[in-house]
């Protein structure tokens, strides 16, 4: 399918005081200069490889088949690490295998992952978003398919986290607001019987509906809107007034 | 009027470190896939309905008929609280009822305010700004039009706040360098005889025309960007230096 | 040349917590719809003309000719300072003329500056970059020529700063990491012999190819992205580490 204006999402640790994120948008741009950019972030802290999962799976949500995801938290820049090219519910993940493609594998079916065999005639060793992960994006987006970029049937390095298929389950991720997400996803949650949820001792009661279903600074649990078990204080910061930490573990009981 | 790339532009608390603004933008390009999408801001503190007003406000400005702004700081999201959309300038704006319309409406006369009636088939009870803020910005901005997306006539809920009409005046907004924004508008300080603009009991002395008008450190009051008063410190920060916050009191006198 | 979405690079100190930057896009927009606006950084600190120059030079590269750089860092906001473009590479640069061009100017050969003449019927004494220079970054883009715009010839305010032709350098820059671009190119570094880079009486011997050629921790000289000798730490802070700063001296031994 080709399309009039391919979009590529960008995440990536670069923030955003340098030249690094327009950099990458050249290369992108120069392969395919149609693409519609959207920025999903460049706030992951750096090299946290966990963090960039997350919001990376998230970023597939919503865009139309043959959207390009171009994720670049690359400690291993200019090594031997590999890079890879996913495919997911017909979008496409470009980033460098090191685990930055875990939750999108794990939370989502049928993912196949290729390795990049395309490179340019000339890289740095220290700016790969821009010298081939950029490009490759763009070449993707133009064509709306893989081609011979990459080659099959690779099986990317994954993290030590998965969908909870238990009661128990941990802290993923924190949200601007402090709100917690777990990897209890609502599937689970339909079908196991459960009064309380409970972290760090703390009872939370019942899954709330919203946040306004509890008074102003009190804690709640909800399904949040990525489909999460969440931790949440209404109009507060749960992160810090319960002091919690990615790795908490959650039980419900 | 249909035009080839609607503008919509966004503003909200979100931050720039999730995925929610993207997930907000792939929204909007589902229902309008040529919309061009502009970030006013997502660093609105965190429910600052006021802020929020004054920066929605100003991002009016400037754009051309037809834009379509998506404001969301919606403290009361998943709850009963209406949204809105107004017609304003020959522009719109979706944005939840709880206040953020203010400044606009109170600083421009004809907007008319409509009650969104549209929902979609599923959504989240805490991100209404990808589910159906979202969509209903796109879909305007693809027709130029409300149509049967909301019903007439609303009165919207405003803040306590207003252009001033008196030698009185408030501060309602610092910006990033800490120059501070006031209620004090360009036509009342046409009309007016003053010899000084006070502010903590501090004379600023007349109005200058720019920041180079006075010594590097030195305070001074002017008609800033926006045609509002402003007060300002040369090459320094109003807001520390002088001490000022929201709401402190402006005399001309 | 005309394109059909001509780009439009933004380079300022605006922040990202007001409406300043959506409304120098919106004034580009007017004068040029099709543009496609990309943003560099913001995030410039406020009147930082060294910083601004430096990220302006890099915001250069990748992009294809008829690119237009609008770039305000302009503490002299309002006063009778003069406005540029410059035309470099076969793309422009439009910024106030206080220095902002210097690294781009000193690093590439080439370049031509011209004064702006062209001014609005009205315009605010404080935010040039709405007001005039983003309507003549749109028009320049629309036309990809100058056109009657600005007149010719005119040498531009440059900073002392200049890439080294010794084996003596300076830091001029730190990025996001930490890692501390010096005014020392990869031209120069082909030409020189020596066995140790030095910064604060530290020895960081020869350079290495990429950041995983030390251990975790451990400082390193490379050429950097941007053909830059570079200062690092592999996994840290090479600014703080090191407690370096701009203008501390590199030499070559």
């Amino acid at each position: 399918m080709h399309r009039a204006m391919p979009i590529v999402t960008l995440t990536s640790d670069f923030g955003a005081s340098d030249h690094y994120v327009a950099a990458m948008k050249a290369a992108v741009l120069k392969n395919c200069p149609h693409a519609r950019l959207i920025d999903v972030t460049h706030q992951i802290p750096r090299h946290d490889i966990l963090r960039g999962s997350i919001v990376l799976e998230r970023a597939i949500d919503g865009f139309p088949p043959g959207t390009v995801h171009l994720a670049v938290v690359d400690p291993g820049v200019g090594t031997q690490r590999r890079i890879i090219v996913v495919k997911i519910k017909r979008q496409f993940v470009v980033c460098p295998d090191n685990g930055l493609i875990t939750w999108a594998w794990r939370s989502r079916s049928g993912a196949k992952a290729f390795e990049l065999t395309w490179r340019p005639k000339k890289a740095s060793n220290t700016f790969h978003g821009r010298d081939v992960l950029g490009p490759v994006a763009g070449k993707i987006a133009s064509d709306a398919r893989i081609g011979s970029l990459a080659r099959n049937n690779v099986k990317p390095i994954l993290l030590d986290i998965a969908p909870s298929k238990t009661r128990q389950g941990q802290i993923i991720y924190f949200d601007h607001f402090g709100n917690a997400m777990t990897n209890i996803g609502e599937g689970l949650l339909g079908k196991i019987k459960f009064k309380n949820v409970l972290v760090h001792g703390k009872k939370l009661g019942k899954l709330k509906r919203t946040y306004g279903d509890v008074a102003p600074g009190v804690p709640l649990a909800l399904i949040g809107s990525s489909g999460l078990l969440e931790i949440a204080v209404r109009d507060g910061n749960a992160a810090k007034q319960l002091k919690l930490k990615v790795g908490d573990r959650i039980r419900l009981d």
